[in-house]
């Protein structure tokens, strides 16, 4: 296998080596009574020194080693572990052997081998030309663009106030493990293969059925593509609707998690206006009318809550078709509705196939479930399915099968009724609280739906202030002002009150109004 | 809401909305015995009906509809039912409400009503300049890139011979199943939250200490950094380090997957010829040194199954660091070696942060599972963390809290040992049935590891013919011509055998050797 080896008669390094193990590599005392390496057996630690004897040169290329009986009686090991240990490393070409003619220390180039295996920081390394400024990151250009928005890190899991955070605790999990249980128990094998990398067609057609019946979607289950949230749904859809450069709409203020989406793609992302009706369509047209794509809430406004008024999904998809622009429905907690049916979906009336509808069970069962979904526009079933299997996002089983009987069975609708009534006591509770407590200095903007509320600050406090005491206080607050891009921010606060009982409820209000220096 | 919105008084139209709904849209007779239609309630019904009358015109703006309790008693439904309809299309925009004053079709402005809900196929539309050829496609360059590589169908789960296939029938389900149950059940309620966007940190630490003990890899659980499986590895790998344009080396033959991947990312692809020592480093160095990254399979090259040399990889890692280039090491099936220890990995000698990690279980437990991960370069952990959670490629819980148990506990080491020797008898099988039944027109290519082992046609028929032939008999075959991207391809087939008992192979070979004309 090694090209131009010599080999070499070197009888003095008879003992050297041994002696090296020995003297630098602290193997002795290997043999009974002594100290070990932690962890590791005899076979790694042997195998580990000479290993790193070879790579920076103490065991020097074509040395003859000891005979395998000569460093077990030596280091007081068994024979058949040296034995193993040589054969491995002559196996990965650090030693070399021939029959009767003993273990050599392979051949390999002086300037290969002069190479340290270093342990120590590294010396900072110019990537690339067009770094500018500062430290040059290894990342590329993309890279960086891909891990540039910092999305904040998350509060405790059943502190007040985090925006998103369902009521963990109330999830029938005894129900979800039985079921998924049931499906790793005894699976049906077809499906632990590489067949479905386009998603489980059960939970594709449960999924279907599902958003029809709920939310006015129209699609077969060929459009449904399972990946693993929101976040990757909406990374994959501008992946394959946007080039690096491509200007796209995003509301102002908005989700940070699009942002992160659209900037990791490349777009040249243009915050549009929103106000009482959502999402200003006309100043969109007006600054931007050749983006590629708009990324909208339009059931529940992130983070101000307004419903788009029809008038504007009309108009949306009017300028939609007209551009050959794509829109992103982004319907995150559209279940979570308190008066009157959830709004039905700005999908449903799209006639032209311009809307990529994005889903997730974030919200409705638990985060970590990692599992959300595109309804891909129509006629880009396939493309999407094909781009979920070479982009590797699919979800496990038997997570997918067991979703699907969950759905199918209804624990899935039963436990968002259970929570929309859980939640809207949350609500109420808060709006009380909140009008109790604060109102001085917040005000609530009225909004029938999802599972926060925007605050206004009335009379302006720092807002990334107020959030910095309350962390210190042990409140999850969201900072309003950090939804804005672009200057006309709002101070205020974005409180998440889903998965908080009014029992907590009644204890984090008032310690808001003290973090605000209120009481 | 609705700015602009004038009130008409129109008394003629009545009658007229009620008639159009019963004459139009199929809604009368919906009472009792009356025909419904499957699946939608009654509320259902009457909403979509209404909605679409007013969206394609055939209720115009302005008009009063009849009162709900007319509406009721003409379409023999609950009274009731109606208000609720009503109440949903005033909440989403469609019709508007003032007490004492009746329900009416909202005001829009005309030409955002003429536009039709369409159902028929759709005009392709022209994308943007510069799309050359044919249809033009509504997918982003990038887009087409994603799905431009097209990775074959997959076989039958339990068919001979899928490459990549393990023993699905032969994992411990019920083990797995168990675990898997007990994180459902009682879940920790703080790991099923945001929080642990990088990876469930148990997981991490049960990989970092696997691949350590195992695979010599160097590492901290903070560089280890779980995804849905290789492919999304390697997605976001190329995505991280490299930018549209820049060049990579891939293996000549090589994977499709890191194909896709690199192709998808916009890579430039230098394909670098393979030989009995893996990739011919040096011929990567005279025909593009400038290379920005290296896809390699150094453990067992797919698909000829070369070991890379020791020599070779420590000039790789001298070019990389000298180039300031990343080598992706896809480690895919290591764990599979039938003579000595596996080969330790690349990364433990990388001394310079050079090398990212991709691991699966894959190929060790089911395809399904959908669980890899990347060993990020050092220095890079905080980014690939980051870069996770903006793409929301994370896997999800309780997947990987039983993982790491399932590890922890042993029985993941216990399951790949005894695969190791299930597949090392079906590998001898093979070769014996070979040598029985197609010697004369196939040689199998010497590899001691991995799942699957080429096999040359000695004097070569088509090898697509001989899968589309085999295809027809059942047998999942992979034209071994299909791995080169360039000319010099080798006619054969990559046969898997992992996944395939004795028996069958006994039944496999003799038929592969009647597809072949053989018998």
């Amino acid at each position: 296998m090694h090209r131009g080896m010599k080999k070499r008669a070197n009888s003095e390094s008879f003992v050297e080596p041994l002696d090296c193990v020995v003297r630098d590599l602290h193997l002795l005392p290997l043999g009974v009574g002594a100290e070990r390496r932690s962890g590791a057996t005899l076979y790694q630690q042997l195998y580990d020194s000479l290993r790193s004897a070879v790579l920076d040169g103490r065991l020097q290329p074509g040395t003859r080693l000891p005979s395998t009986r000569a460093v077990a009686l030596e280091l007081g090991v068994a024979r058949n572990t040296v034995i193993v240990v040589f054969e491995q490393l002559v196996a990965e070409g650090f030693l070399r052997s021939r029959v009767g003619d003993g273990t050599w220390v392979a051949d390999f180039e002086p300037e290969l081998l002069s190479r340290p295996v270093r342990t120590g920081p590294k010396s900072p390394r110019a990537r690339r030309e067009g770094v500018s400024g500062g430290m040059a990151s290894p990342l590329s250009v993309r890279g960086r663009a891909i891990v540039g928005v910092s999305r904040g890190a998350p509060g405790p899991v059943d502190g007040a106030f985090q925006p998103g955070l369902p009521d963990i605790a109330a999830f029938p999990h005894r129900t979800w493990a039985r079921i998924l249980a049931r499906h790793a128990r005894t699976p049906e094998h077809a499906r632990l293969g590489y067949g479905d990398a386009a998603g489980d067609p059960r939970l594709r057609t449960a999924i279907a059925a599902y958003v029809t019946a709920t939310r006015g979607v129209r699609c077969s289950p060929e459009r449904v593509v399972p990946v693993a949230g929101a976040q990757a749904a909406l990374d994959l859809c501008v992946r394959l609707l946007l080039d690096p450069g491509d200007p796209a709409w995003i509301e102002e203020p908005g989700y940070a998690g699009a942002r992160a989406a659209l900037l990791g793609a490349g777009a040249r992302i243009e915050p549009i206006p929103v106000d009482a009706e959502g999402i200003d369509v006309a100043a969109g047209e007006a600054r931007c009318p050749g983006a590629r794509l708009a990324y909208i809430t339009p059931s529940c406004q992130f983070p101000l809550g307004a419903t788009l008024s029809l008038e504007r999904r009309l108009r949306l998809l009017d300028w939609a078709e007209r551009a050959g622009a794509f829109v992103i429905e982004d319907d995150y907690d559209s279940e979570y509705r308190y008066r009157g049916r959830p709004i039905t979906a700005l999908q449903g009336i799209d006639a032209d196939g311009r809307v990529a509808y994005v889903g997730t069970f974030s919200k409705t069962m638990f985060p970590a479930l990692r599992v959300g979904y595109v309804i891909a526009p129509e006629g880009l079933a396939a493309a999407f399915a094909h781009a979920v299997r070479n982009t590797g996002q699919s979800v496990p089983q038997p997570v997918q099968g067991a979703l699907a009987e969950f759905i199918d069975a209804g624990h899935y609708g039963r436990h968002v009724r259970r929570m929309r009534t859980l939640y809207a006591r949350r609500r109420a509770r808060l709006f009380a609280l909140v009008g109790e407590h604060l109102s001085d200095v917040m005000e609530l903007v009225p909004c029938e739906a999802g599972m926060q509320v925007a605050g206004l600050f009335v009379d302006g406090p720092d807002d990334r202030a107020v959030a910095a005491a309350g962390a210190r206080a042990g409140l999850a607050l969201a900072p309003l002002s950090g939804y804005w891009l672009g200057p006309g921010g709002r101070a205020g606060l974005h409180l998440g009150y889903a998965g908080v009982s009014e029992e907590a409820l009644g204890r984090a209000v008032p310690k808001l109004a003290r973090v605000m220096g209120l009481r």
